[in-house]
């Protein structure tokens, strides 16, 4: 199974006649609210608790008022629980650029259908990297926009102090017009002036991930000006890691317990184990992360002053093999969310940029600028396509 | 979904023409080897695993040759793991006494086809109570053979300390015929001639299922003579609960460790829960359990000399509804466990016999002996029953 979109008759909504974005079309992570159109969320069991919505969600509505047409909803990691992008009910979207290997997740089904030529654009989520390590997998530009930016109501939500509504697109001119529009302001037209390079983020990825980044960041340096090294995380980007995913995981406990006790869905073993993890996590165990969080959004806020963004590798390495075991994968998926898990825990947005390869993998580069910056890093990006 | 068959086309085997079971027809726990026929544990991905089998099972071949033929493989929990009889994937079977309520498991559909007539009896498995649970709540005959004494190849295992295979009957002279077939001996003429009455197993249990169980208790022990009141478990039956469960959970964790690491199966979420918790547990509770397990086969032992049978509530309740919530549902599952623990614990065979109902849901009285007493038991029961 590699079918990018949901089983099931095909969703389908025309945009209007006119707008910024007419004769475009997209695909919906089956995650967000198409309104008449269950909501299916990656598992067999979500809909028993998830009425079809009777709305579209202000993303997708949003999109259709500026002439965008939806042309189907896509699979998804259950209930986002997940970056690499194997579901064990819908199967494995393709990445097409390297399709004996996964998509990356949790919203594979949008990286597949964009990269598969399938659409202009798709919309996914991200609350641990659920847009940024599926761009990074499948070579495409995607972003984790500024968290509490983009309107989240219609989507269901997994822990909403880290979740956000994000979008992939082929081309930086596309991937920036659906910004725009999302965001309601055009592009600043002045680029940063100021480039950090996160030395310990690099460090972290594999060498041959960091040689084939290497021509993108010196184009980056050279199109934005000075260039700096630095520290990202002087408490380790693995503290970060933790703290990140005790309070992911708490709220994500708090947010499916209901579910799991009137439900006791059908569930892959890892989604359970993942969920039963954050069951057990103790309120000493939350406080001393929600400390960590303060400092690293302190430190984010004094490395990104207006007019700088900082870079790192945005996986530590290209997508893994698709059916891998599990003692395989876990090791793996620590290792990406030690690279992602700073866009939950302080909130910055993120692009992924694609353009590097390593064995013919698609792997990106990703910037991330100050909280509202947004439209500063599709600027970025456009003038990185062009 | 209420069939007791699992999904599918319907396994049938003829037995030979002429035997002790001849004419009889029997159904197969999805957990026993038919050759030929995938085994499927009640699980999408078990038999992803284990390969469809080329041998029956013993107990299936030992069946076949005495005459009898299989008209059907069951319904069972997710690989054995559960006592209740709901099973995510393939429904509930039916408990044709109390079609609102679950039929118990492991061995749901055997217990749910026997009970609806739909063959003379049927194979189950009992490791922690799947067979004397579901014949107590679809009251029916019943049994947990002696521990090591029936052959177990072409079953998938659980744990095998405490892993047994069982059957089901309506009447007591299908149960006894089989039984004499299994084990390969004739019943003992005699009956025993000491009735003891544990009464912290019966303190244990609802006090209207201990006034339903009165009149049999009067009517085996006037068949039996002597009758005297014992403490069963005097470090108490949830201390040998705990202790059972840690083993149970230890063995099951190891035995299907291997198929979570490879295949991430789908599987409802209380069952996954279950696993994890096996997995977590420690050397230090795992030797404690070892020890509580020695005090209580001696325990058992001095109270079983031959000529002497105890007897307690199946269960502690009749079945409860279908379809409640995990919360409600998992204090239910640890009190039946109390009174079915000392099985795999202690080794030693039970029987349950039916007769008695609470507000019409039937409810068992169990006999126990020493171990390799089996045929007593049965001898109790045809006399019971006749």
């Amino acid at each position: 199974m590699t079918d990018p979109f949901v089983p099931g008759p095909r969703t389908q909504v025309a945009g209007i006649a006119s707008g910024p974005l007419a004769g475009m079309t997209f695909a919906v992570k089956d995650l967000i609210d198409v309104a008449g159109v269950p909501t299916g969320g990656g598992n067999p069991d979500w809909p028993r608790v998830y009425p079809t919505p009777a709305r579209h969600a202000w993303v997708v509505q949003t999109l259709l008022d500026a002439g965008a047409s939806i042309v189907g909803k896509t699979v998804t990691d259950e209930v986002s629980l997940g970056i690499l992008g194997e579901n064990a009910f819908d199967g494995t979207p393709l990445n097409p650029a390297v399709p004996d290997r996964v998509p990356g997740g949790s919203s594979s089904g949008s990286a597949s259908a964009v990269a598969s030529g399938l659409c202009d654009f798709a919309l996914g989520t991200d609350s641990g990297g659920s847009v940024r390590v599926p761009s990074s997998f499948c070579g495409l530009y995607g972003i984790r926009p500024t968290h509490g930016r983009i309107d989240f109501s219609g989507i269901t939500v997994q822990s909403p102090s880290a979740d956000t509504c994000g979008w992939f697109a082929r081309d930086a001119a596309t991937f920036a017009k659906v910004g725009e529009t999302l965001f309601g302001m055009k592009m600043p037209d002045a680029l940063p002036t100021t480039l950090l390079v996160a030395t310990d983020a690099f460090g972290f990825a594999d060498d041959d991930v960091q040689q084939a980044l290497m021509p993108m960041l010196d184009r980056l340096a050279a199109l934005i000006g000075t260039r700096t090294d630095v520290t990202m995380a002087p408490q380790g980007l693995s503290v970060w890691q933790r703290a990140q995913r005790v309070l992911q995981s708490s709220e994500s406990w708090k947010t499916f317990e209901p579910w799991l006790d009137t439900c006791n869905p059908r569930m892959a073993f890892n989604v359970a184990r993942g969920l039963i993890i954050g069951s057990m996590l103790t309120d000493a165990e939350r406080n001393a992360a929600t400390l960590m969080r303060i400092e690293a959004r302190a430190r984010m806020k004094s490395l990104l002053p207006p007019g700088t963004v900082l870079c790192l590798p945005t996986t530590p390495f290209p997508a893994p093999l698709k059916g891998l075991s599990l003692r395989t994968l876990n090791p793996l998926r620590e290792r990406i969310s030690c690279l992602t898990s700073h866009g939950g825990l302080t909130g910055v947005p993120q692009v992924n940029l694609p353009g590097a390869t390593v064995a013919g993998a698609p792997v990106g580069l990703s910037i991330v600028g100050g909280r509202g910056t947004d439209l500063a890093l599709l600027r970025i990006a456009l003038a990185m396509g062009g």
